[in-house]
């Protein structure tokens, strides 16, 4: 478990000092003490300023150690030279914490990396909490703290809510506390971690999970240090029913130039984050306003219990457009029910239909009472689980209109999204008071539904994983040790039941003519090395050999081939041929940022083309394996799709569920890959090829690489 | 070629009388007048209302005939009732053109539709324009003209410029001008055309082909009734370079129910409208707002000639952001070259590095100055064809920044696209009337870029399909006759040298044995019958057949299945077995809007997971069937992956070119259908399998279905 910081002391001070204070409420040390004075901070600002006596109506203070009254919180606002000596007066006169806006730390020379690293271990040595440097600060909004400098404060009220931002990224964090501000939604709490020498976006997660007035967590990341942490806390604050929208930049970055096995290359630095995203239910967002489409509907709305969606629109046109983007978006716009049709045939004229889409007419638009008698109307069907209005313009009648929805819409109980195209922005503005979401056009509405499902499926996920014991991450290995096919077998069969093809490895070509006598041709003749990894391009794989002359003389071939090439020489693998119908990849890594993980992808020629695999963070238990097979888009394809053979997912899910067990308690493995493991055409799931990669205990100089390149090819006919 | 009706008269009035005139400027007879009372239309308007003296100001007339002065148009704002007596009073007065407002005809009642074929008649008898019934109406913003009721008229102010759009929906059209109204996008003639009596949307396209002030078409269609005249003139405003951005209802319609041949399912209506869009160049676009991002870059920005985007940002992470977005639509992000990188070092302080993204860091930012001297310094990259500048906030210096960027932009000479993030209304404002859109986040402004790339890469088909002697369509056929295989295959191989197995048809199990003197087995033996559709499940096939005994015992086998169930009996055929690597389908069908057609796709249980096809219409030129193959995502699998057989898709395109010729020709040919044509082994295409359709001539009621139900099936092994 991870000690995380307890932040209260940030959010929630008696007194703050801001040292640096400018009399300029302009200037950086001036923005702080302007803004809380605008905003009615009910604690105590001291200015500290050895220059002045006053600043902006306060009292000032020559230093820290002058102001003779409990500070609960210190704002750095002075140049980053005089940071070190004010941080070590501030904790000698019994300074809680410390936000520090100065920058010229680690992100700018080695120097101020060793600065750095003193003000942490000062703050931790003294048990205070250290929440930058060159960091955009912290904001309450219960609270009427702005321990900011943040400009975005400049030109908006505060809203009271229940969205919180935890920012890697001071600008981002600027943008979004713009953006949901002029949108009116509404704020808890929110943090930009800068150089993160003290408080990390971990322990802001963690402190939101617990805050009450925290419902949605929003979060802009670039590269997290502690990967255990994170993940415990986000878990935490998903199971806690928060749900984190998350922006991470570098999601095009291709995987590590360096990496060269199938699992390496499939693996990336991204995809490794994005596994995690999904396995603990993080929504991943690539937008400000994206995430605050989904975030308004999430805080506004119940969540739906199912995916039936009824329409209504002043337009039909509009209507099947909406229909079609619902569609698209796996929702479903089913006929009403015949009760909810007849009460819809009561309430609206002759020549409105009763369909779904229902579609109102233009003319009927025009009484403002409409939108309320539909939603009496359809507020009960009960085949329906959200609704959505699509409203264009209105001019004059929009006030009335929407008054009578939000009537309407507190008796439905039920999901309601509002599209309305040309709306007045006070009419947004009212409507979203009442919990009515609106959106400017149907495909923000439907992406916003859409995500908001996600982000349901992600909380079950979450719950799911609590208490498990994840093995810690790794460094990455100076240099790793690959083995050839055999010796890797030999690991995977000593923790699994695995199907690997009948096979004898042979040292000599009599041995190969006597193998024979237990083997069924057609064979596969597999030169086994560690120094051979490109075996199939090397001349070290020959299939489809059937007579004992074949066999041995493809024997012979390779024999020489290792003694040319002066090859370390496990044997002379003859396996049995495998009819193949399917292929997948599974492979087992370390990543060094969360942890072991488990690969699992279709494999073959086909999936060049479109890629198609799943990752996720061990311990894997069966049916989660299972339901990482089962979530693969060709997963049919392994189950007896038209005809095919249908492979026993459950018992592979099984044994791949124990081997990551094994891969993860043994230390000295950093990889293995299993590819193929083809689904025969009987039907079994076989083995056809592996390799493993092992940590080297001292790094080898001459043979050092930072990864193996490592190469692997189908024994398949 | 089409007559298609000149609007002249219409957006460019010299009088307007209205019928119906209201003095109630809200009424829909009232809000004509005083729009364009308002907005300073320039010619004479008579308001027609036997009630009334004087209306909005003006002279009031009872009648269009005692008007006594010539009428250019006459709007026509009166109950159903009246409009015919008054049609037929005005074209006796001499007006030139009729906009009918009035609803109540086709769209209500069979009674109505009757009228409304009258008043086309009388119109189109008497040599006059008629827009509507059932219509919102014509505006024309340089001639003020507003034949509109429109309340999109209330709150703005007519922006004047190159933006077009022509709806079939009223409402969807006053939802557009709103829109771009509301973000300051110029407009030059807007038309809905309601139920189309008259006037028709491929008309008013024409139209705007041809009008000087249109430079982009926006587009909103349910139903086109004139096929060729709505491609004709799509086609001739794309070749003229004015592109069409188009939104169109329906796209999750699944295929008619009543199609069960593979074509006739992949070619559902929604699908056929995409064809013809992607063939001829029309961007179709999924919202209002789309639509709108997509038109300001067209508008305001040069195309860019190339796929290599410079990004300037404030903040690193937002830079990252915007590269990844670049990357995942296409686009590349390279460094910039070594004489650019050298003016970004003179130009920016030591700590800015010249990498790409650019991040010019907040501090910078602060220089007003900033983005124009980065403009400057990059404009002349020779290696980048569009740069994209994301700002966030800025507060107080953003007019500053803005006036900076307008007048570095002036001088760049390449696409140049603003991201900003918070930006205030008039700072956007400011920028986009000096030629710079702004996007308000990063994946709006990058999918408006690779929108507008779509767009230019479709004006290219669209010249290069001038002149094309399109076949008419025809009306869907009563009912239809399937034939077997080898009565299908006649067709194929009188008009074009695919290749078939090697087989022979024959009737007895005697002529089998004899047969196999010819044929080398294994065999495929199938029964040929136009009454037995789904030949593989009823046992008309069996597959990999080798001796004379099981030959003929399954010949015997099929004539006893035929002889049960009363089949007429083209035969049985012996087909040699052909080893398949990959599997196309390719049908030819009629479609009743645009005409005959060619459907191209993946072939196998592979698409049946993910789809994977074309369509266009014919006549397909080689060098354009060719490009539909080679422009399936499953392109590569047939062309030498990974050491897959490599066919001659050049000589395939060929004769499938020549085989659309022959199909288009021959108008008793409903459909045929190739599935699977196969690329064997060896790298030839095969046809495994063929079906016809063909229109029977007089419909016979005891066997006719709007449809045949066909189900085709592989002889592959």
């Amino acid at each position: 478990m991870t000690a995380f910081k307890p932040l209260d002391v940030l959010f929630n001070p008696a007194s703050i000092a801001v040292v640096g204070a400018s009399s300029n409420p302009m200037k950086l040390g001036g923005r702080p003490i302007a803004y809380m004075q605008k905003q009615g901070y009910r604690g105590t600002i001291y200015p500290v300023n050895p220059k002045a006596t006053e600043i902006q109506g306060l009292p000032a203070y020559p230093s820290l150690s002058a102001i003779g009254q409990p500070v609960d919180l210190a704002i750095i606002a002075a140049p980053a030279a005089m940071v070190e000596e004010t941080i070590r007066e501030g904790i000698a006169a019994g300074v809680k914490s410390f936000v520090v806006f100065s920058s010229g730390f680690a992100e700018l020379s080695a120097e101020g990396a060793a600065i750095q690293s003193r003000l942490r271990e000062m703050c931790e040595a003294a048990g205070v909490l250290l929440l930058g440097p060159n960091c955009l600060g912290a904001i309450d909004i219960r609270n009427r703290v702005v321990a900011s400098f943040t400009t975005a404060m400049e030109e908006h009220e505060l809203i009271e809510g229940g969205f919180a931002f935890v920012s890697q990224s001071g600008a981002l964090g600027a943008y979004w506390l713009d953006m949901v501000f002029q949108r009116g939604i509404g704020v808890s709490t929110w943090i930009a971690t800068g150089n993160e020498a003290g408080v990390t976006v971990a322990d802001a997660i963690h402190h939101l999970a617990h805050d009450p007035a925290t419902r949605v967590i929003g979060c802009y990341i670039e590269d997290i240090k502690d990967g255990p942490a994170f993940r415990e806390a986000a878990r935490a604050a998903i199971a806690a029913g928060k749900p984190i929208l998350l922006i991470k930049a570098g999601r095009s970055q291709t995987g590590a130039a360096a990496a060269a096995s199938h699992t390496g290359a499939l693996a990336g630095e991204d995809a490794r984050y994005q596994a995690l995203f999904e396995q603990i239910g993080i929504l991943r967002v690539n937008s400000l306003l994206e995430m605050g489409d989904v975030a308004r509907l999430v805080l506004m709305q119940p969540a739906p219990t199912g995916s039936n969606v009824g329409v209504i629109s002043v337009s039909g046109g509009a209507g099947v457009l909406l229909a079609d983007e619902l569609d698209e978006a796996g929702f479903r716009v089913p006929p009403f029910d015949e009760a909810t049709r007849a009460r819809i045939d009561a309430a609206l004229p002759d020549y409105v239909s009763a369909n779904n889409p229902l579609d109102v007419t233009g003319g009927v638009a025009g009484d403002s009472s409409i939108f309320g008698r539909v939603l009496d109307a359809l507020g009960t069907a009960p085949d329906h689980d959200s609704f959505v209005l699509f409203i264009g313009l209105m001019g004059s009648i929009s006030a009335d209109l929407s008054q009578s929805l939000v009537r309407a819409f507190a008796k439905a109980g039920k999901q309601v999204v509002v599209v309305w195209i040309g709306a007045r922005p006070e009419v947004v503005a009212e409507l979203e008071r009442n919990g009515l979401p609106v959106y400017p056009d149907i495909p923000q509405a439907v992406s916003a539904m859409a995500r908001a499902r996600d982000l349901m499926a992600g909380q079950g996920r979450a719950g799911a994983l609590e208490g498990i014991a994840w093995p810690p991450p790794l460094p990455s290995p100076e240099s790793c040790e690959p083995r050839s096919e055999v010796r890797a077998q030999d690991f995977v069969r000593t923790h699994c039941a695995l199907r690997f093809p009948t096979q004898k490895l042979v040292q000599t070509p009599d041995e190969a003519r006597a193998a024979l006598a237990d083997l069924s041709a057609p064979l596969a003749v597999k030169l086994q090395s560690p120094d051979m990894l490109h075996k199939s391009e090397h001349g070290g794989v020959r299939l489809g050999l059937s007579s004992p002359e074949e066999v041995a003389g493809a024997v012979a071939d390779m024999l020489a081939i290792a003694r040319a090439g002066n090859l370390r020489l496990d044997g002379i693998l003859l396996q049995e041929m495998t009819p193949v119908a399917q292929e997948l990849i599974v492979g087992f890594r370390r990543d060094p940022v969360f942890g072991p993980l488990l690969l699992i992808g279709r494999g073959g020629v086909e999936v060049e083309l479109r890629p198609d695999r799943a990752m996720a963070y061990l311990p894997m238990s069966p049916d989660a394996v299972e339901a990482m097979i089962r979530g693969l888009a060709s997963a049919p394809l392994f189950t007896g799709f038209r005809g095919g053979p249908s492979g026993d997912i459950a018992a592979l899910a099984r044994e791949l569920s124990r081997l990551g067990d094994a891969f993860a308690a043994d230390e000295s493995i950093e990889e293995i890959e299993i590819n193929p493991l083809a689904l025969s055409k009987d039907g079994g799931f076989v083995a056809l090829d592996a390799l493993s990669l092992h940590r080297r205990a001292p790094p080898e100089p001459q043979a050092a690489t930072s990864q193996c390149p490592v190469d692997s090819e189908a024994a398949a006919g």
